[in-house]
């Protein structure tokens, strides 16, 4: 298990101590990385309802989940056995029996059926009929939504997760020089994936890599005009742009970064963007600083692209950690115009103020924690358009 | 576009005659399989609200999605363009308004607002909030759950669908190398994801890979008593071993397989369970034949086993072909008791009865096509427990 015992009882501590700030007396997580946060449990189970009980007046949480996997929470969890609590094969992708209505008789028996049940209700991985056979099944409880709650305790690190950040972003070097290296006029869009999965995943010597919650995303040419597009086996293009939007992953803890790069004489209109991102960016993390609020770091570089008369409607960074596929973002912060949530020492995001026209593109980002003084960039990689 | 016009056409005629049969006027389909089967539409944007919105007075779909990635929907969709509608950035993880709402007024716009509008409620990707702002915006409207109900259209493959997949078995023969190679006493577990990915993402020559929607699952020694672990930096060992659960895949169609490899001599209870695994797998793809149905298949195997003296209480089989994370398989048909489910040519299964015991484990699958006259396996690789 990536942390110690100690570690996971102060987790559990904190999220308590927010529960009764939200007076929930139950929550059912069902997003991934707060299951492995709380208890380290890592499986790529959760495509089958699965959830982590944790309730006030109960020392440990309790981990629901298919039978098959039960083993996998004995294997990566400390948990005891008598709160492993699988559920029968019948269940799986039945449209007459739903796995959370087990969960929901789990929660009376223990005695919770008449209490405040939070679930997270805006997350991944609970439906809404599952939410509604929970509903069903504890007509006494009031069910309440508590998205977030766990995401919230996650968004101040510990050092120990630092540590690991800070191993992820020895991984994201060496994958982004993999990437950068890769795109050559010619060269098929999926061999340079497969060069930068290959880093990704091999890591570095002493530090191997788990996979990223985001493929790597590697728009080309006019593919540039937008951020999420993936591989095609279509080659690379003198005289076009590829954007890489890749990750280092250490036990399920990511360091994003974007780069973009021009295979030829890139025109000017894209020196001048590219340079325009990187004064802003630069001027942004410049801003960081414990005290000030996310829409004050995203205001500085508004004011930057504003001076070149650039536009941007869509937020410029988000907080980042320990995830699961589909998003490696907390998703609890952003550095957006209405955020108002104030910077903390050992919080950590990923700025990333992609610019989008109608046919092109450039995103330039980096990865950072938040010192007691300022930004400090997880990765060292050459910040600017990279032209080859 | 991986299909032509008329198969996108002959697909949503399907689908729409396929929904006067569940009386619902217009389709609400937030799986990312699903978008991407009616209209191509391809990007990793699914972390955050997404759409197709399907109506039976409107030729065409409409996608509705973040801003930044209608240009997605440009590029990799023949829809015309006042039928791909971004939503603001300030819809994204925000706690005060939610993109359903905007999904709502759409549909409310366009005059659907009193009709029967399906839900794909127990899908993937729409939440229990995300559904309740959309029943909230809709007060007239009556919604009902419809999932699943483009998954069957998709149950039966074309042939352009079957030639893509036979391309994506190409693919997975190839990564079923590298992996069986790559497990060696000594090497690190990631090493060999880090083989198994590059060898999926280059594909072959002719054939590049695509993502798989779930990740090489490569449990080693005890963590072989469980299906769904990843992998990690320890080491193979002999005397272990190791489960691969892998995919081809090609243009997001996927053929899994699993093999379990031994290095060293295996205990003899091991290769005795390989047998019987293997030999009921074979009496199982024997039994596929058109007019059978999956629970019949399911039968043969569970007699087979029976003999010997194994039971296996979760399905072995599942429908696969075009997918998103966090699965591969279509969740509709299982190979299982129950499921009455008349099998017929052109639908495609991943058949694997793993067996898993206290400590240990063995996965010996294939995936198939049904033809006229029986199963098809698509790949060809050793059956058996691979001693190395």
């Amino acid at each position: 298990m990536p942390f110690d015992a100690a570690e996971y009882a102060e987790r559990l501590r904190d999220t308590k101590t927010r529960m009764e700030h939200y007076e929930v007396d139950v929550i059912v997580l069902t997003d991934p990385s707060n299951m492995c946060y709380l208890t380290g449990y890592d499986g790529w189970s959760f495509y089958v309802p699965q959830c982590l009980v944790v309730a006030l007046d109960a020392e440990e949480p309790i981990w629901i989940g298919r039978g098959m996997d039960a083993n996998a929470a004995k294997v990566t969890t400390r948990l005891s056995y008598e709160n492993i609590l699988p559920y029968a094969d019948d269940y799986v992708q039945s449209t007459e029996k739903h796995a959370l209505e087990f969960v929901a008789e789990i929660i009376a028996e223990r005695g919770w059926g008449a209490k405040v049940v939070g679930i997270e209700a805006d997350g991944y991985y609970l439906s809404p009929r599952g939410a509604g056979s929970l509903r069903a099944g504890l007509p006494d409880a009031r069910i309440t939504d508590i998205t977030g709650l766990v995401n919230w305790v996650r968004s101040i690190k510990s050092l120990a997760e630092i540590a690991v950040m800070r191993q992820a972003a020895r991984i994201l070097e060496h994958v982004m020089e993999a990437g950068v290296e890769a795109v050559r006029p010619g060269v098929r869009q999926c061999d340079a994936a497969a060069a930068i999965l290959k880093a990704a995943t091999e890591g570095t010597p002493e530090f191997g890599g788990d996979y990223t919650a985001i493929v790597p995303m590697l728009p080309s040419g006019k593919g540039t005009s937008t951020p999420h597009l993936t591989w095609s086996d279509a080659v690379f293009n003198q005289g076009e742009a590829t954007i890489l939007e890749l990750a280092g992953c250490r036990t399920r803890y990511h360091t994003p970064m974007a780069r973009t790069v021009f295979l030829g004489d890139p025109p000017q209109k894209m020196l001048d963007v590219a340079q325009v991102v990187v004064e802003g960016l630069n001027n942004a993390l410049e801003a960081v600083k414990p005290g000030v609020t996310c829409e004050q770091v995203e205001g500085v570089w508004r004011d930057t692209i504003a001076k070149h008369g650039i536009v941007k409607d869509s937020r410029i960074g988000y907080s980042i950690g320990l995830s699961y596929p589909p998003d490696w973002g907390e998703r609890t912060m952003s550095l957006r115009p209405g955020d108002e949530t104030e910077i903390h020492p050992n919080m950590t995001f990923h700025m990333i103020p992609g610019v989008w026209m109608d046919d092109w593109g450039i995103e330039i980002s980096e990865p950072f924690l938040v010192t007691e003084t300022g930004a400090e960039p997880f990765a060292s990689f050459e910040r600017g358009l990279l032209v080859r």
